[in-house]
């Protein structure tokens, strides 16, 4: 056969394959569609009934992952599936999701990356909005940050939840990278100090010591409000990303400086459900004591007594007064599992205060 | 049978579906690697083989689409193909794709529509820098505005072609969002001025002139810059995106006021190979004639003559003197088809210079 005979061989085969995969993906979105009915038959009158699932999603992720023998990668084949998924929940339920705006933020990349392409996402200005929006029903989810690996939790949105009634239904991770921008008329020895967000800052630690040890670091309010800024001042740099050097006009001296490799931010789904538990979950709580000595053994002991592996605690100081010690808790397991219900009702019992913040899906890509 | 249990029936079937679309799936990429090893064993010792092929690709699209009979709607069927195709090229060549960043501008939309997810994508500061990167080889491909529904083209990115030897070989086109953005102590009767690019102004004229229609409009280098100095000077306000919002702390006072709402800028993949017809594709040409009477008839008439229809014409004055009119012209067809090849000869010998800037399938999604 010539090259031309093979590849016709092979494409009219993919051409076949794809008229396969083609047909199951509608048959999988009218069995979609059939689950929506079932649910619709036996909601009450005027149930507002829900079609989202997070566990059943992050379960049919697990096994695409679990089965699959290449050529493409496990990661590969599960966006592939998430995409699906996503499609075809929009046929049940097309779900409006707010996130912390505007468009081209991480927040954004984290929504899509947890919900696929085929919902409604709408930026929001805030975090306390993102929280508003779905409290009010204007969007069924909301997508917000919480945490950097390197930095610890981004503290306002914790802080959001002692006043909310929503649950936590997920949690997506992202890369994150920082790049020192500069004016276009600057020259390495001109540096004489480097403007940025605490957090970032605090990501590119070893970075800034090692190469600009005796630069003067600012923490500003924002990345953004850190480029103006170094667009302004001669002798200014700032860490911040690819687009707030566009917009302020600043050129990149050095890329991708954040000191780890595996930089990651961790955003969280919040929603007005609880979610099932999907065989591998986490669950988020707070936690106030009293101000006295032992208050924190009190809290963790139950935990490490039931074997309850604990992923992240964080102690803030209360904002209402009433506490004085508030603790957030992400431990292994579900709320319901039989090993945590027991503790989580003793904690209810000793503490001043106890919020289950919602049990969730670990994230799965 | 109750409620569960109609589910679990449901949703065990489509655990079996997915089952199957995985195996497919994966036998796909297969094929697609097998496509890969026949060019290799066919090159010539040194050649770069290409793999990814436009035409291809658009073929198997406009096949998804034809033959879709839901119930997920044609677009979004063709989406999951993009992907899946998008998946199986990266395993056959890794593609890296260099579009005007930074990232999250409109044009790291178009590369991610057209290439779908599976590729690196680099953001470049100015077009010429996308232009120097595929020529170079540092990218395979790369992503360009060229082109605007309402206010014409961006000119800048055809006049690059006049001294580029690359080929376009694909095209894709976005909806575009404008909004009205001032500061967050602004109050109607303050706004005297409105920044914004001349072309956003262009795209907003009838709103502006229904809701402002004695406030000064300024035009200036880009919407950031727009935003910018909204955010310095009280009484002004910026066209400009959500993300500039956010960067200047503005408020967007009024949201999506472009006055069409279908409005789109289209954008052009180049690179350095021409694509072979996928039998429903467009050519762009750059033809360059004397200045004298009836030289635009001369060389719109043999394209009327052999019955080809135009989608657009331009005619630019000539950045180097020697031309004194350049016009570039979009029709429908493709350089190879019978009737068209010999107009193309017939312009080539009448007009002081022509170039083919290439033949491209017409979009698909």
């Amino acid at each position: 056969m010539s090259e031309a005979q093979e590849l016709e061989v092979l494409r009219n085969k993919i051409d076949s394959l794809d008229n396969e995969i083609h047909k199951l993906i509608n048959e999988r979105a009218r069995c979609a569609q059939e689950v929506a009915e079932v649910k619709q038959k036996y909601a009450a009158p005027g149930e507002h009934v829900v079609f989202y699932r997070p566990e059943r999603e992050a379960q049919v992720l697990r096994k695409v992952m679990a089965r699959n023998e290449g050529p493409l990668a496990d990661e590969s084949m599960a966006r592939l599936f998430r995409e699906i998924m996503s499609q075809c929940l929009a046929l049940e339920e097309p779900l409006n999701v707010a996130y912390l705006g505007p468009e081209g933020t991480f927040t954004q990349q984290a929504a899509v990356k947890h919900f696929g392409h085929a919902v409604q996402c709408a930026g929001q200005v805030s975090i306390a909005d993102v929280f508003r929006e779905v409290e009010s029903g204007n969007a069924n989810y909301g997508v917000v940050p919480v945490e950097n690996s390197t930095e610890g939790v981004v503290t306002h949105t914790l802080d959001t939840f002692v006043h909310s009634n929503l649950n936590i239904c997920g949690e997506v991770a992202l890369r994150i990278h920082h790049h020192l921008l500069v004016r276009q008329d600057a020259t390495e020895s001109e540096i004489r100090r480097i403007y940025s967000h605490a957090q970032s800052l605090g990501q590119c630690r070893l970075w800034l010591d090692q190469n600009y040890p005796n630069v003067e670091r600012i923490a500003v309010s924002s990345n953004a409000e850190a480029a103006r800024r170094a667009a302004l001042e001669s002798g200014a740099a700032a860490i911040a990303s690819e687009a707030a050097a566009e917009l302020y006009d600043l050129v990149m001296k050095s890329a991708k400086i954040e000191d780890r490799p595996d930089n990651t931010t961790r955003f969280l789904i919040i929603g007005p459900q609880k979610t099932l538990s999907s065989g591998d979950d986490k669950t988020s709580i707070l936690v106030s004591s009293r101000n006295q000595p032992g208050a924190l053994y009190q809290v963790l002991e139950p935990f490490h007594q039931a074997g309850i592996s604990m992923t992240r605690i964080e102690s803030r100081p209360s904002a209402s007064g009433t506490w004085n010690y508030v603790f957030f808790i992400d431990f292994e397991g579900h709320a319901d599992d039989a090993n945590i219900a027991p503790v989580l009702d003793n904690l209810r019992k000793i503490s001043v205060d106890f919020k289950c913040l919602g049990s969730y899906p670990k994230a799965v890509l």
